[in-house]
């Protein structure tokens, strides 16, 4: 069996175990306060090319979300998404278990426009009774997004223009952001991203790490006390170092982002394959997942050897499938799965 | 200036500040455990012929609402409502604050239908990582719901029927129940409806009283130990005979009936001035609440002389406003629009 | 029976509900949007000598507590207060619902001191993980206190000094402000408390009104977006106008403090009466409450006819109760109390 | 320097990391639901000789205590703990942040008592308005105690006897279980604690993992949709399998036992070493944490060459720090520090 269902199958790059064995018996203060993590927080300052950023690291994505969006609202405010983003679907409700609502945009793509930002916002305050309403105070978005899918460098700066005209915070959920750097379709640079938000994070359990996200904060308002919410909402870990070591492994010579370009290759090939073969895809994406939507005889068929994520179906006889690869996906798969195809398709 | 613009712009029924009056200088126990208050469940449970409620009395809508939606719901459990539906958009993300997702449904005219119910509920469940969505476990409803239009018996039975099948509780706001079991479209009586949910609420404020609304229980599960969370979540008045006393008039003699009666059949009045003169409705009401759209040029000319509430723009020319009848609207009011029409377009 | 358990066994003063039957079918807008609130406002900021302040009309203590506590704090904060606190203890874990810690201090009589506010937030910072505490952000006083005590102007300017020097937001609790203000003992005047502070409440529901405080709130850090917590928290009223009416009616000529004084001068007949005949008080209280501590065999005749509230067991034989009077408390009253005491004890 | 000051300044045993890179290349489900998750359940439930129990493995205790105290209350309900409990001083506050209060009882050496557990409750149903104070429904202990202390079988029936009588729950911390089981003075087995209770946990971060907690569940309330739960909070890892496999090698053949035993014993060598020459201590501590009170001139030679933890200052000549030991800590280390000792004080 290969597995292609997502992007969190295996362990970690044999690097960052190497790494927890070379320093297993160093003693080191607990926290983040260690100088790997410090170690690892002047690589992200030095790749986003500026000094001044505050970078914390956390063990998942739920509680990097949680963090920072919490630490940026006030009780009355909610935080503006995708109805498809992963604060709203996927997070159990962590978003409101803090109290705050999720105020959700529909979305073909998984992607935002500038526009339906401002409109939800001017919406807001148009109504007579706004104060009876949520007040939309933070914008979150995800590059890639979940479906695979990128904003551009002028879509981002159009997102940042309108946060900043009205006052909205700018969130990037980074869970995949090599992925989506990496991507041959991706015009913007990591230090343009980071001038272009107050917060994003760079993930690490889908790009190879055993688990991690690091977290960048460029606003005060949000670096303020970070610290304090990180423990509260469970996103500190005590021998923070396992942190540390992991990032300064992925980003010392960039194998973070080797990693990331060699799996959006292998995605593409996928992709191509699909469609020289006339499946279209479900999702316009350029990153490692793949949506194909694929008749269900042929499905039945290529799940005998394969395991996709089932992602909907999208008629009677047809059904859209998640195809991920990763940084442990290896070329001999691609090729399996091409002559599978032309063995059930004929060549 | 005539308003007509909602259901809560004078005091209350003047045998309510009679009584209030009468009953000022009796020394009773605070927090709803006077004798008014005792009074004031027994008519309740009479006229729902059900000896077994639990009822309580609450300050407002939003408290009663947030109250009896935490208490029957789990940290990781989520209510489902219409999109349009009060806790959804006018109570200011109450019950987020208190930690859980309200799940919103697409709605034409503010129903959920049972299918819809049923959909998401199975949704949820089909997603193999449905452990990491907000999990269905209550429904919320209105009767009338936000927009005048009314659930039907077999509706309400239907929803009803899912509810149980599926073990979500089913809650019905009723903030202006009177107007709509008074509706001459309405065909479930009180003791129907209290067999059909395991609570739902009998409003006052918009119907007449100073504030207040009636919280119903007749499932267990959200009897325990509801006066802490009433209490905890501000909908506990110290001077609770108030409440008592105020319901005790509305309920002794069917006042409170009464009066839903005449605010409907006056908006029914007023839906039908509009209709033969061939402006149409947004939504097909038969309560104290209608929705006519009219054109911009007659809206302006009528403004002059009475208020109503803005609804929404339907197209360049046209606008949907909310006109309101109440117990407090005069037959003279509507004598008056009448004429102004007559005038403004000829008779 | 005489009730003198509570201050809140009647209804209100005549010339609140006389005010509400005058004003009952005018038509104003709802949530505290009308002319009566509006000119209440101004009489609170006339009074407290002070132009500047938001003021803001909510139901209840629990509600207004809740609102003002929350707006100040962010979702790693906590407020201090006395263990005997209101919020500490008899507002069902309210402000924690919200998500906040009460931190409480051990406290004899009710107050806390400017020293002991000092050392709990220097021990905050203090500790090496400080940041896995609860950090102090706000502190929460009543004035006077639970037990009847009272804070003199010295002890207030000491707290104040401290909170500002440490960054902490002041909020005093006025459920009985009136009782308080009005007492002999009191030093401390309107205008001087409220520049003492960054947020104070004026309650209304113990001093002779239905129901209703109002929130007066000079830190703009609290009056931004002040309305939104107060519709979250269930703290505003549909029609406001209630509340306007309400306090303009107790604050047009003084009412409210005529009424405060004649209760205070009341309590301390009552604190003599038993002091003359060797019973000692729990609290040194000069206002409203006053805790006598009787043997138990003299309780049990007192109680044929009087109620008190149990308030604890001071030893086998002895037990403290609180005597309460309030606006409605009448001279005969205390009169009676002497009589009894004599006819018992013997003169 | 030798670093005594806490039992996490390592990474973990070299068995867990080897077993890492044994299985990295695995791919397996994630979020707990691998095979290697599967075996450490079952070694647990062996352990506890209990097949029904339900195992989770979550990131770290916070987030481990968090999860499991939520699922057991309802809103209006709260935690009793010792003041010295770790949710009640060092969690950040997360307990509150889900909505509940922790009511907290003073303790000297950080253990709860039975008697002082149904006081607390006892006090809750005695008040008159109980419904305006927080409804105690579980009891929090640790075992070890953030002192060292133990439970002794015993004291543990005497807690569990109140709590079923009280329907209270009763969870117990066991971030440090190994250790308290381990010690010489400890008489209660695994199995037994396992049924002296509704919830334990098993604790691996300070025992000699990289990080993780086992979670135990008894009572069918809270294994009802835990998983939820656990993902809102942020205790559920994506890579799951990483538990299951530390998990497994700890238990595999009780080398998580052997460990704690190992520094049991040198952590009761550095008590005698200290009380041998007349140093006396803070706690009755027979596990791995040892807290010695010293002159602060010894204490000032001896951190020359070893890092304790400030734990109180006794009077203005003593301190009190906290020395640990763990399963990192060398035999080599013990005996340096009686060299030291005999140095400085003289043989």
């Amino acid at each position: 069996m290969i597995r292609l269902e997502c992007d969190y199958a295996e362990g970690a790059h044999e690097r960052i175990l190497r790494r927890l064995f070379e320093t297993n018996l160093e003693q080191t203060p607990g926290y983040g306060e260690d100088h790997y993590c410090a170690r690892a927080r002047e690589y992200i300052r030095d790749l986003c090319r500026d000094g001044s950023l505050d970078v914390h690291f956390l063990v998942g994505g739920t509680q990097t979300n949680a963090a920072v969006i919490t630490a940026g609202l006030r009780p009355h405010q909610g935080v503006i998404a995708a109805s498809s983003g992963h604060i709203a679907v996927h997070e159990s409700g962590a978003i409101e278990s803090y109290g705050h609502k999720v105020i959700t945009l529909p979305s073909g793509d998984g992607k935002l426009s500038a526009l339906s930002v401002r409109r939800v916002y001017e919406n807001h305050w148009d109504d007579v009774t706004h104060e009876h309403m949520v007040q939309p105070a933070m914008v979150y978005i995800s590059q890639p997004t979940e479906n695979g899918t990128l904003y551009s460098r002028a879509e981002l700066e159009d997102i940042w223009d309108v946060c900043r005209d009205c006052g909205l915070l700018l969130y990037i959920d980074g869970a995949r952001l090599g992925y989506g750097l990496m991507s041959e379709a991706c015009d913007v640079t990591l230090p343009e991203l980071a001038c272009l938000c107050d917060a994003f994070s760079i993930g690490g359990t889908k790009q190879g790490m055993l688990f991690g996200e690091a977290l960048v904060l460029s606003n005060p308002a949000l670096k303020r006390d970070f610290r304090y919410i990180m423990k509260q909402h469970g996103g500190m870990l005590a021998k923070g170092r396992l942190l540390g070591v992991q990032f300064c492994s992925m980003l010392e010579d960039g194998l973070y982002f080797d990693l990331a370009r060699e799996a959006d290759k292998l995605a593409m090939d996928i992709r191509r394959i699909f469609e020289d073969r006339g499946f279209p895809m479900l999702f316009d994406s350029y990153t490692n997942q793949q949506y194909p939507v694929l008749p269900d005889h042929l499905l039945a068929q290529l799940e005998k050897r394969f395991a996709f994520c089932f992602w909907e179906k999208v008629d009677g006889e047809h059904t859209a499938v998640r195809v991920c690869t990763s940084w442990a996906t290896e070329r001999r798969a691609v090729k399996e799965l091409v002559d599978a195809l032309d063995r059930i398709l004929g060549p």
